[in-house]
């Protein structure tokens, strides 16, 4: 998609005149090197996913102006990201930290307040502060990618340590845990498996969480909790401070491991398919945090264009997407399970055994050998997600339609398969409703699922957008009341989702503001982040 | 112990007048009932563990007056916790909430400031709210102890499930988790198990955190982070509020279970075998929080006070502990582990064939065969805690000395041989230098150890107990020196361990003071617990 010209340049942040934005800019620059610090007044390029931009979401659902930087700012140590902090403080001006900013389908790059500087932690921060081979820890920056923190592991020999690895491997370790992101390893639940933050926090002060109060500690990435309250939690999907360093635990190499993947025929098998899985995931027979998906994500994760298969208006009709999977190599199905099993072959068999006889159970289950499949199938990069192999076929659906964007809606809900029903029925209407082609994906944590169903429109198709939008905030709105919430959203969607967890008068969120004005008086760091708002914003209009 | 005259009752809170204290007490008795509201005037019972005081640290290390209540009081519900906070706030009188008051070791029932008037949550707050057999998970209040769990479970028929209990089973499953305690399953790290909590703010608003917040969900104990910042861990170990419900998950029963226990002949034996156990630990060959332990506890453990062995001054002589080992079924050795290994026969045999390999490289390393020991063994008391199944045999050491009571010194270290030799060599030599007994105890966490020593002291010789005092607060010194630090203390001990954690010129107890001061402006709840004064008492001299 080529760049467009600028409509709304220079972008200012509110509240501070051009002029003294520019000159606040240039003092900035005197203490990180001019170098450091660029003003966004140039075209806005999409790029690809891993030359993303960091000044706007390359995927944006809106005007692509809304969420967008007024300069990027990259500071390499953590002592400049507290004189960012403490110059923003100065001339009360809006930053956004990101890591890598590729937190596509939930905001990318962008900033939730038009005109924040973005900081651009990843982009001089990405080192890899340690590897501990007893321990099996790592201590990392914002800009260590999976794929970074993978090589570094293999170059220095260790191949008893894993990794877990979200679908897209090019994301930073820091940036999907503070966003609660998960993996598909046992180790899934990044934001568990972390041990340990350095936090500058919307004053300029910095802090270490856990152990890493203690002088001379060596126990900050093997015990998270440390002494006192355990703050760490604070610091994950909100603005109260700005990670620069986490420590993550890595996972022992199982001694062997066998993907595997059942389908299933019809689309009423998901309720019993759902409650077979539960007890053996509670139970770790099903180890990892797996994929259930929908036959038409599937179709569309070879990376063929829906015209391809389907020219008319309105969602792909089903017997199009069956007829389309019949001709794939997996078959015709309606639900695909992709799991995997860990240890060596002798403890591994009685897994799979237990796992294909209560699979079985479904009329029509077929275990598909994966020796019938071709080399470049989805499966296998489902298979090297699961061992902890970083990797980017996943972005093959995003090809469904020209230009294509996603968003997701990601509700959460007990492994149980009255929810799934529920769930899967809602989404299935209200895209329906609005024209939208429906890819329901469950990923079944330890006791919850999180559907994930991304949505793709044509990002330069402004009703297929608007479209889009109003398909969200519907899915999101009924979800609730059926008393269903989203784990993570996206940036136009937080004011909203944060809205559903209204109990006892919305009493969560007035905590959290709570702690947003003591943390951060002058409201500097990610206004509007998560739905927190900061006085100085609170009921101005911000929201949306 | 007979209950000593008080010397100096009545005991009024600070800065408020004894008329207007008796007023204050007699308005709350209108509303929570008079027979909920008792004046602590009588005489100081100890009682024993199950029939506990809840006005003052039956294992006192201190005076007895010291760390005593004003007043104890029983609300029913979190409206009437929230009517206490309330009230506390208008009378500016310190409250200090406990849920069953069984926190021995670490300061049992008793406030941190004398004269604050404890909440004794569990009287009458003790229901079981769920208990859910499909996600494996339950909901409780404050005076739900293990047992209670534990019969509730039972009684219900549910098999398939399985709770974690720490070493005593007479603990409150909240009280336990807010003060990160553990247990010794693979379930064992309590707080990391937990999902959900309603809390009552310290200035009376209640919330309900994760998925709680959204009305009429069903994921409340299934997924532990709901949306926006996770807030649940700054309520752990902390004074920002008191928690009036918990959800908790529970284990899926493994389907068989297998203790054994291992010797090792000598003290120089801990490093070679903590670093075998590391590895097997982490890839969860071993999968419980299991306990290394020394020879002189194992002795003690049988409930024969140390007297019948030696009646010398100073540290009971290695010799005669190992002559009485050799004396007892389990024989002679200086370190046993006691471990578990869980799931089927057919499974068990490959992880405990691989345990058996790498524990037998130690020298002189024996499998001890339960067959061989009798029924009231300590051994078969460990085995009942690593099936999830209460216990209390482990209050026998306590009758070590006469009175007997205890005081924990807990550092946190890496499974690193090196690690656990340091902290071994320095709890020994500070125990020779005040003649007092080592009872080292590893207990192995994931990636860390917690060393728990506990000191056994006769609380009616203020002599032995001001030994072990000084005891304690050399180690907690002496440790942070190199880096140790204890994951949880006394009150007694909180100021000083708070202060070791001092990264940053004390970065983080000021971020926390921040935030007490935010969310408790009068200062009334849990002052100073884990080192956090409000600002009304800061620098006051509180600290010791
Ligand atoms: C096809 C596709 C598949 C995907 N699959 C997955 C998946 O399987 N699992 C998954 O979790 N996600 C998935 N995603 C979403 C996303 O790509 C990843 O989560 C990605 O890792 C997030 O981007 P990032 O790591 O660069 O984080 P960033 O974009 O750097 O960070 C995300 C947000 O966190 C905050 N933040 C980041 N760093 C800091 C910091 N240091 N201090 C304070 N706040 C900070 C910022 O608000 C930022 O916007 C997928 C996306 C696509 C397009
Ligand atoms: C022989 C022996 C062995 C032990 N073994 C273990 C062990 O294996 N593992 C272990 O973890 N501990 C152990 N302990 C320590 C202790 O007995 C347990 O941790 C016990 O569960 C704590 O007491 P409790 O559950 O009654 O908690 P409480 O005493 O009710 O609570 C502990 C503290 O937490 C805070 N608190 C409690 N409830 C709330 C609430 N609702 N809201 C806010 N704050 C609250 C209060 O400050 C309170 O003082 C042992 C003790 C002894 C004597």
């Amino acid at each position: 998609k080529p760049a467009k010209q600028r409509q709304r340049v220079p972008v200012v942040p509110q509240g501070i005149e051009r002029d003294a934005f520019i000159a606040a800019l240039e003092e900035l620059g005197g203490q990180l090197g001019k170098e450091n610090v660029e003003v966004n007044d140039k075209p806005l390029v999409d790029g690809w996913y891993m030359e993303h931009p960091n000044t706007h979401d390359m995927m944006t659902i809106l005007d692509e102006e809304e969420f967008v930087a007024s300069a990027v700012v990259y500071p390499s140590t953590t002592e400049e990201v507290q004189s960012i902090v403490q110059w923003a403080n100065k001339h009360k001006i809006p930053i956004f930290p990101i890591s890598m900013g590729r937190n596509l389908g939930y905001g990318g790059a962008a900033p939730r307040v038009r005109g924040s500087v973005v900081i651009d932690l990843g982009r001089r921060m990405n080192r890899i502060l340690d590897i501990n081979p007893e321990d099996y820890t790592c201590l990392v920056e914002p800009g260590v990618s999976y794929y970074g923190l993978y090589e570094a592991i293999k170059e220095r020999g260790y191949d008893h340590l894993w990794i877990d690895v979200p679908d897209l491997g090019g994301g930073s370790v820091i940036g999907n845990a503070v966003d609660r992101g998960v993996g598909y390893t046992p180790y899934g639940d990044h934001w568990a498996c972390h041990s340990g933050l350095e936090v500058v926090l919307p004053t300029g002060e910095v802090i270490r969480t856990g152990m890493g109060a203690l002088p001379g500690n060596n126990t900050w990435q093997t015990f998270p909790y440390g002494f006192g309250p355990f703050s760490d939690g604070i610091f994950s999907q909100s603005n109260y401070g700005i990670v620069t360093k986490m420590g993550m635990t890595l996972m022992p190499n199982p001694g062997g491991y066998e993907g595997f993947m059942y389908t299933f025929p019809k689309e009423e098998d998901l309720a019993p398919l759902i409650d077979i899985i539960r007890p053996l995931r509670i139970s770790m027979i099903l180890e990892n945090v797996a994929q259930l998906r929908h036959v038409t994500q599937s179709v569309a994760a070879r990376g063929i264009p829906r015209s391809k298969f389907y020219s008319g208006s309105g969602p792909i009709p089903m017997d199009i997407v069956h007829k389309a999977a019949a001709e794939q190599p997996v078959g015709d199905h309606s639900w695909g399970y992709y799991g995997m099993c860990y240890g060596p072959e002798h403890i591994r068999k009685h897994k799979l055994a237990i796992i294909d006889a209560e699979f079985k159970k479904i009329p029509g289950a077929r275990k598909i050998d994966p020796k019938s499949l071709p080399e470049d199938e989805y499966y296998f990069a489902r298979e090297r997600v699961a061992a902890g192999i970083p990797d980017i076929h996943e972005l093959r659906w995003v090809n469904w339609t020209p230009n294509g964007a996603h968003i997701a809606f990601s509700p959460v809900s007990p492994i149980r398969g009255t929810d799934a029903t529920a769930l899967n029925d809602l989404g299935r209407r209200i895209h329906d409703k609005y024209g939208i082609d429906f890819f329901p994906a469950f990923i079944v944590g330890l006791r919850e699922m999180h559907l994930i169903v991304e949505i793709v429109f044509d990002r330069d198709d402004p009703e297929r957008k608007k479209a889009a939008l109003d398909c969200l905030r519907d899915l999101v709105e009924e979800a609730a009341k059926l008393g269903y919430g989203e784990y993570r959203t996206h940036l136009v969607l937080m004011d909203q989702v944060a809205g559903t967890y209204n109990w006892n008068d919305s009493a969560l969120m007035k905590f959290n503001e709570k702690l947003k004005d003591a943390l951060d008086p002058n409201g500097i760091l990610a206004p509007g982040r998560c739905g927190i708002w900061p006085k100085r914003y609170r009921n101005r209009g911000w929201e949306m």
